[in-house]
C-alpha cells in the first residue's frame, strides 16, 4: 500500500467511561474498533451517512481491520483518535488510525482498516462522490 | 398489575465474559437489560422474530423497564434468567424477570419490563397471534 | 420523593453512531442507560471518580432505574441528556434524567435512577464530600 | 507463522440477538471480536481465568488482531466459532478463529489474534502451565 496517497490527519476525541472498561481495569479491546468507527463517521458526516442510507440504501462496511494494542487504555482517559484515509480503488478506502492517550509519545493502539461501499443488496458500489469530496476536504478542528 | 395472569417461569442461562464487566469488577448495569432481552427473544423465538420483521415489518420495543440491582454479578458467573410474562392488553406485554447467580437464595437483579408491538411505521399493533401462542406454550428446557 | 431538593439541570451531548442502533433502525434500549451513566460521570468528574477508586476503592453503583422510552431515537441524532440530582440520604442519590432529540418538544426517554456509594467491600458508605460538593456546584457549559 | 503447531479445532456456538446488530441490518463488526473472545474464554475456562486473576493478578490481553469480514452476519443467525491455537513463544499465543453461519460453505469472518499473558503490573509473563495444559487438551463437545 506504499503508493496510496493518504489524506491529512483528522483528530477526534473520545472520553473513556465505565462502560468502556472491563474488570482487568483497562479498555476492552473490541471497543477500540468502535472509537475508530466513530471517528470515521465524524469525518464522513453522520447526516450524510443517514441520507445515503435513506435515499440510496447505500452504506459502508468494514472489510478488514488489522489492529495492534501497544498499551492499555484506562478509565477516565481522554483519547485523541487520529485518522488518515486513502482510496485504494473506487470501491475501497484504507484508513490508518491510531489512538493516543493524553501526553503520550507514541500511540496506544494502531490500526489499518479497509472499508467498502455497499449498495441495497450489499453489492460493492463505487464510493459516492459526496463522500469522496468530504474525505478530500481540509480537516476542521 | 395484580390482576395480570402470568405465565409459567422460563429459564435462560447467561455466561459472564470479560466484555460484560467494568473496571469496578462487576457486571456493568446496562448489560442486565441485554440479558433480559436475550431471554425474551429466546422465548418468542429468534426465527419468529426475524420472520415477523421481514414479512410484516413488525417488531417489539421496550416501553418501560423498572430494574433493581440487589447484588453485584461477577466475571465467570453463570446466571439463570427467570422470566414470566402476562398480557396487559393486546398491545402490551408485561415481563417479570430476575437474574439469579448460581447457588444464590435470592435474585441479584429483578425487573418489570413492558413491551409493545410495533408495526411498519412504529405504530402500536396487537401482539401477533403466533407470538401470543408461543408465550402461552409450556416452556422447554 | 416529593420532598427531595433537586439540583439545577445539567446538559450533556450524545452523538448516535452505528454501534448504538440495532436492526430495527433505532437505538437499542439498554444503551440509554449508558448515556445516562456518561452524563453522571461527566457531572461528578471522571478524574474524581478515578481518584476515589484508586485511593479509597470507593465507587458508585446503580441500585434502581425506572426508565420510560416514549419515542425511538435514530442514527445520526444528536441528543441532549438532561440531569438533575438530589440526595435521598447520605448513601443514596436520586437522578432525574431525560434524553431529548434535537428540536423535540418532549423527551424521547425519561428515567429515575438511584445510585449508592460503595466502599472497598461493596458496603454502603456515605457519598464522599468532594462528590457532594460537585453535585451542588453551579453547572458549566 | 508457518512453523507454528496449531491445536485441534474447538467449536463454540453464538446466537445473534437484537443487541448484536446495527441499523444496516447486520452484525456490527466490532462484535465479532467479542465472539472470538468468548470462544477463547470458554476454551481456557472462565473459572480458571477468574482464579488466575484473583490469586496471581494474571490475565490475558489481545496484542494484535487481523480480521477479515467476508460476509454479513444477520439477526437470528446461529454461529459456529471455530478456533485453533498455537504457542508462538512462552509469552504469546496465536489464535486462528473463524465465524461460520449455519449451512455455509465458507466462513463469514476470519481472524488471526495474538494474545499475551500479563502479570500484576501488566508486564509480560509466561503463559501459566494450567492454561497451557487446557489448550493442549482434546476438545469437548
Amino acid at each position: 500500500m506504499d503508493k496510496l496517497i493518504f489524506s491529512q490527519e483528522f483528530h477526534f476525541p473520545v472520553q473513556i467511561y465505565y462502560e468502556d472498561t472491563d474488570f482487568s481495569g483497562v479498555v476492552y479491546h473490541a471497543n477500540f474498533l468502535r472509537y475508530f468507527e466513530r471517528a470515521r463517521e465524524e469525518i464522513i458526516g453522520a447526516a450524510e451517512l443517514k441520507q445515503l442510507w435513506q435515499e440510496q440504501q447505500c452504506g459502508f462496511a468494514v472489510y478488514r481491520c488489522d489492529m495492534i494494542c501497544h498499551q492499555g487504555v484506562e478509565f477516565a482517559d481522554t483519547l485523541d483518535v487520529r485518522s488518515q484515509v486513502a482510496m485504494e480503488s473506487q470501491y475501497r478506502s484504507v484508513w490508518k488510525q491510531a489512538i493516543w492517550r493524553q501526553g503520550a509519545n507514541r500511540p496506544a493502539v494502531t490500526a489499518t482498516i479497509e472499508m467498502v461501499s455497499l449498495g441495497p443488496d450489499r453489492q460493492l458500489i463505487p464510493m459516492p462522490p459526496q463522500v469522496l469530496a468530504r474525505l478530500q476536504q481540509p480537516c476542521q478542528g
